[in-house]
């Protein structure tokens, strides 16, 4: 007759005369969030105990009780009808404990040749590899999303910004592709962390290796992971692919605060260069005519997180004496945090955004006030011979004149032009459109209409 | 007949036109984290509404009926049976939208003179000043238990480190309250705290005040507040208690992970300073033998939270707008991150410390080797009149001496010790205990045994 | 004949018979940054020499020489003399090594009792108290700046913002009262470290205390501390009163940050609320208009060293085994950084704020815009008996009405307001200017002129 | 005659009837830190000039002439004795102030169809990316140092480490290769970020592309970059290229402060695995015998600047509108002291560690210790068909039965062994040994002899 559970209790009971003190049970238990890791942690027990029984380390006809029975529980999770247990220290032991249950003692000899060292290593990495693939995925949703923005308001001229200062005319669609490329830098920056995460640690045991005849290349293959680890005690405490996960994430996350803010900015009536769909804004408890942009504000904040984690991770990591060591235990719920903050920002951003009314007028409007052109004339001088410094020294002095006499630059004269340079010729006014600024910038980069496709198919959009 | 419902399903809804898309409430919504905090925001309610009723703003016979209502709430949270909708925004607005549904619309004056931005503030505070109670009695306690081992310790001596390296004898008990001086500290640090934490918010509205003659003073004084905020506009924006808060659990945190690190490292086989209690330790699943201190391992790492708890709300913060934005909604979940994180690694190491075996003989061996007597000899020539630095050359000449021999320093003869200078006389031999070293450092400060009861007594303890 | 020269070339030379290699000397070496530290290293060298002489551990001429040769080295110091040697170490090292050449062996004796444990931490210690009441007195000045304009702006009406989106109208001074207070507490928050700072650690020599007779409570009132360390493992590797100096700078920082994005945007043109002094700003190399606020940018920059030099030093405290560890030296650079930073910024704002031009016309149009007294109104009905929720939800409808018709609220007619409730009577016109909603906010905190003058009489100022 | 000064004192003053305020001169320049630009400034300048040229924006004489300027400029910061002025704003203004003196008003001609805004982006490329494989070099190096001593340890046996607790014996070889593939990942991780860091910017002008003909594709090449910046906006506000790289050296100090942990760890008299080399060691100014692990300490600790750098960065970038702003200007100093930290840490640790002696008796010693062998006893029951999980078992009774007896497993007769199990014979005693247990881990990663070849050759060392 079988036993039916853990042979001590716990997983490593034996050496132990006393057992754990319910405090210390409830201070060091992971399965609260690391249940999260099941489906991971049961297939990569399913090819493990299926190289055991290719490479004769176990019987065949056990392997098939195992996997058996592990397909079982994680049809419990599934459903939600696993039964946890308090002393559950983890998702691992809860699996193994379960399978004594399910399926008596043969459950003991899924642990051939593996730690707990090398199992968690294997599932977090199968974990972020998929959780990475959907980001992925919603980042190039998001790029879509502004492309087709961007193509919608492929003409609507607005003022562009530097130091928050009215500086030059852009097109808007050139401004929203400003946020493609970096969201694009973001994808290149994820899809080069992949081969170092998509390593196999499996077979590295506690930390020195296994005595075992395992073959971690099929294990590898099976997984689908494209390398192994060649040093077991490197395998079993590297958490680099993690750091640069939650890196990752944090310049994701500045890069929507950028976002963020400049759409809270234009959302501002002042400057009502944008509409907020009211199904994604919300109002006041005490000020009945508010229509608040917190989506954005959130998202914003989001970067708080993000930055948290990072820091975390990297605290928990400085200083750390080979090989594994508990504090490891702690780079999970940052890296859970993380994928769900992106998860809900990414999806609900490409949602709001084509539901967003940009107000051409205002942004028109916008675009000629504040001597937006004042590069133009600069450039001009420039172009008729001037030296730069000395135009660009002569269009501030004409700034200024402006500035006294409440004109803008294209209301001037033509002899007043003169007074200030004699080679302004009557050709000057052809410059001093917002449109003519911005049809001018053609060279690649620039903000010319005929840069915006380029940048759509550059970005493969 | 009375309304059972909010007038337009959401607090705000008035203005709005169509109904926010599930995304977008999935998103913005703070009810899955901040309903922690019903019991305060239902406590400020109370005293509020009688608040209204004391100044005639509301009728005495509505502000009874809200308070039972309120009453009634809190009784459903207590027991687990509130009805929570997913459409509720916060717990500000789930309370409401119950309120509505028990009393009717006279629910609808509880929000007089009241705005979320003021509600939010003054629930925080009132929770963070709870558990900040609770922290620091949980920091006594630890001091109590340092206390009540170096009692236990006061004769046991020790190789004390720097750089890691055998530095000089200490007593163990001396050791100990070091850490018991840190958490001194940070009892003044948070207590310091407490006047600007406890500071009330309510009454400055949205951002500029009210229009109603509210009573602050009163409402501060019932709810033990001792100041109120005297800026509206300060008042709603106001996080810096958050902050310091969470920096000074990150300090907390500092101090336990050095504590952690000197017990991980005392626990090591190889210097076997001490043994871990069983029921505060875990095994290896792969490892039959290991006895593994996860729980110091685990407060060790608990720095990476307490650390990126504070970066994140110092992000969030960085640059905000006046006054209220919605990021400050993400303020709450790194306090109850860190609350929590206190409120169990301080009781777990309360527990297990008293349970941990000094082994005397081992440390007391320890500090036998290592030449930890060397500033001895060289006081003992300085109190003979050699200037101090030449005295240190002398006995560092003796060390390399004794090592190249690989003799302790109290093995030299006396006429050894005279070839390196004359001063030396018999006397020498008396300095060179571990336990004399330790008796001549009574200067106030010093680790001999009379400084103990001392330090005992500056602490309280 | 004296020797003049450190007995074996480095102070701790004596145990070695190698060199240490130029590589490790650089790498190691702090006098580069640390010599910043050389008035209090010589006064607390000064005080410790006198004190070993009244307790008659040194003949009371040998310290005459030593003080002598100090003040020297100071003089040195002050006038760019002070010959360094590559070999300095440290500024201790650097100062005792130049005592050897001015005053021959005797110099030996200055380091009877002490180590450079408690060296540097009393160093430490007096240049930050330095520093920290320097500080405070640049933030009282900053309030004051404050104070000063908000009386000038009494009566400047502006639009009060939460989420960026006009809320209600407030006076200017209140708002710029809030930044007052939260550098009130800023002050506070400093004077309540003080305390913690204030503290001599020196005669805990390297860890243990030390043999000789030392009068620390002497030593303490001479150096203007308020306590003695009663632990000299924790006096040895105390870094609480940096970190402690590094957060205050952060929240500074965020402050600063916050005030820094008000102006920004407040200066950007479409708004048009302030006009920056050209004096404060720059321009641009390329766009001849431009002036841009480049002063509060880098204000709100700095919060990203004064975070990161907070981040730093929690890392390197993160599990340090006790007692002193060379990591410590790692903590002069943040704290150096950390407090020219706030010593540079804050005397920069209160040059400028003075200088800026507060555009009184565009602030009040702008408060006369985007339904701000919503609110009023929504107080209105509540003041005759409406249920606040109710009131808030007719404004909201109110507020469609009127962006449909492209109305401000007071142009309704009362035909109109009664079409939405019949509480409305000819009165709600009075209500209904931004001059009014202030004035009625006289509760405590509110924005009405009064609470002003009660905020300054509160601040001091 | 030509103007020898740039028009109007400053490069954008035209706009300004007034000076700048010297306390706003010495808080906004960069001038101090940001000269070590000056050889990619001027590198960037000749190509743009020589561009300019070809494109015939500028006549080819004129741009002889500015190349010829430049080039002595370079040779003047190179000997020293560029003269610097307190109103050179930032390193391209000194450039071009001091050109005008040199050359004359053709001067102007320089900055034509660039801004301050493209031109530091494209410094900042060029410095990183030079250093950037300096740095590569050194950790290459560093790699090189540890295959090198891992081969003249190849047989030295040690206790592997989890918990800080002995786990299994190792080979030193093995632990020491660890290192060496957290620095391989370093180095892929390095080089992925190459091809985002290795963009031209330079075309885009303040924020919207540039008004002449430039050749940007020929530009890049003349400085290979491998790709232009196809977005104007995003080109002058992406620091992508900074975060990553600071990302980056933050990894690498927590493998170093991983490596430094251990040796200090080592380097405990009471372990006493390592003697310390006496040229890279540092002793103590009070306790003669000290032989302190400073450099290791220092590298442990660097790791607090490196994420200081890191968090200083991203706060900077978090939530900053399009498109540039002078925040960014606070860029340089962090990366400055990342490149530097690395530059002086790398070749330290790779000088000395060839200098460390390993103790190997003692490591073999202590791998003989601790149970270490307690695994074999669990894999030699596993081969004999007991599962795993009750292997485990027995053999952690067997540890607690050696424990009580004071025995080492080995030490056991096999009575006493078949008393636990009837599966053991006589060959367990062929697993007992540290070098059996060794030899037997020959899967790949695992701790044989023969894998150490094979990381080599993975490494390419």
């Amino acid at each position: 007759m079988q036993s039916k559970s853990l042979p001590a209790g716990k997983a490593w009971g034996g050496r132990f005369a006393q057992a754990t003190a319910p405090s210390a049970e409830r201070f060091t238990t992971s399965f609260p969030f690391d249940q999260r890791l099941y489906r991971e942690d049961i297939a990569a027990s399913i090819v493990h105990c299926r190289m055991l029984a290719k490479q004769k380390i176990i019987p065949r006809q056990d392997a098939k009780q195992i996997i058996s029975g592990l397909k079982q529980i994680e049809k419990e999770f599934e459903q939600g009808t696993f039964p946890a247990s308090p002393s559950d220290e983890d998702i691992h032991m809860a699996v193994e404990r379960r399978l004594y249950e399910l399926v008596g003692s043969v459950a003991g000899k899924l642990h051939t040749a593996r730690s707990r060292n090398d199992q968690v290593a294997v599932d977090l990495r199968l974990y972020l590899r998929r959780e990475a693939r959907k980001i992925d995925h919603e980042i190039r949703k998001l790029q879509k999303v502004l492309a087709s923005v961007a193509r919608k308001e492929l003409k609507t001229v607005m003022p562009g910004f530097t130091h928050l200062q009215p500086a030059q005319p852009v097109l808007l669609a050139h401004h929203l592709l400003a946020y493609a490329f970096m969201l694009q830098r973001d994808r290149e920056r994820l899809l080069g962390q992949f081969g170092r995460m998509n390593t196999l640690p499996l077979g590295s045991g506690a930390l020195a290796g296994t005595t075992f005849p395992v073959d971690r290349e099929w294990v590898a293959r099976q997984l689908g992971f494209t390398s192994i680890h060649e040093n077991s005690m490197d395998a079993v405490s590297d958490r680099d692919f993690v750091a640069e996960f939650l890196f990752f994430a944090a310049l994701v996350g500045v890069h929507l605060s950028r976002l963020a803010e400049d759409f809270i900015f234009w959302a501002n009536p002042l400057l009502g260069f944008v509409e907020l769909p009211e199904r994604f804004s919300t109002g006041s408890s005490m000020m009945p005519q508010k229509q608040n942009p917190d989506v954005f504000e959130l998202i914003r904040a989001k970067c708080g997180r993000l930055f948290g984690n990072l820091i975390n991770l990297l605290t928990v990591l400085k200083g750390l004496p080979m090989a594994y060591n508990r504090d490891l235990q702690e780079d999970k719920e940052p890296v859970f945090d993380s994928v769900d903050t992106l998860n809900t920002a990414l999806p609900v951003l490409s949602e709001m955004l084509p539901k967003i009314r940009f107000c051409r007028a205002r942004m028109a409007e916008a675009a000629r006030h504040g001597y937006l052109l004042a590069t133009e004339v600069a450039d001009y001088l420039t172009s008729r011979g001037v030296p730069f410094r000395e135009a660009h020294e002569i269009v501030g002095r004409m700034v200024r004149f402006c500035v006294e006499k409440q004109k803008r630059l294209e209301d001037l004269s033509l002899e007043e032009f003169r007074s200030f340079s004699s080679r302004f010729e009557q050709d000057v006014y052809d410059w001093l459109t917002p449109e003519a600024a911005i049809a001018r910038r053609r060279a690649p980069g620039g903000t010319a209409e005929s840069n915006i496709a380029r940048q759509l198919r550059r970005l493969g959009l």
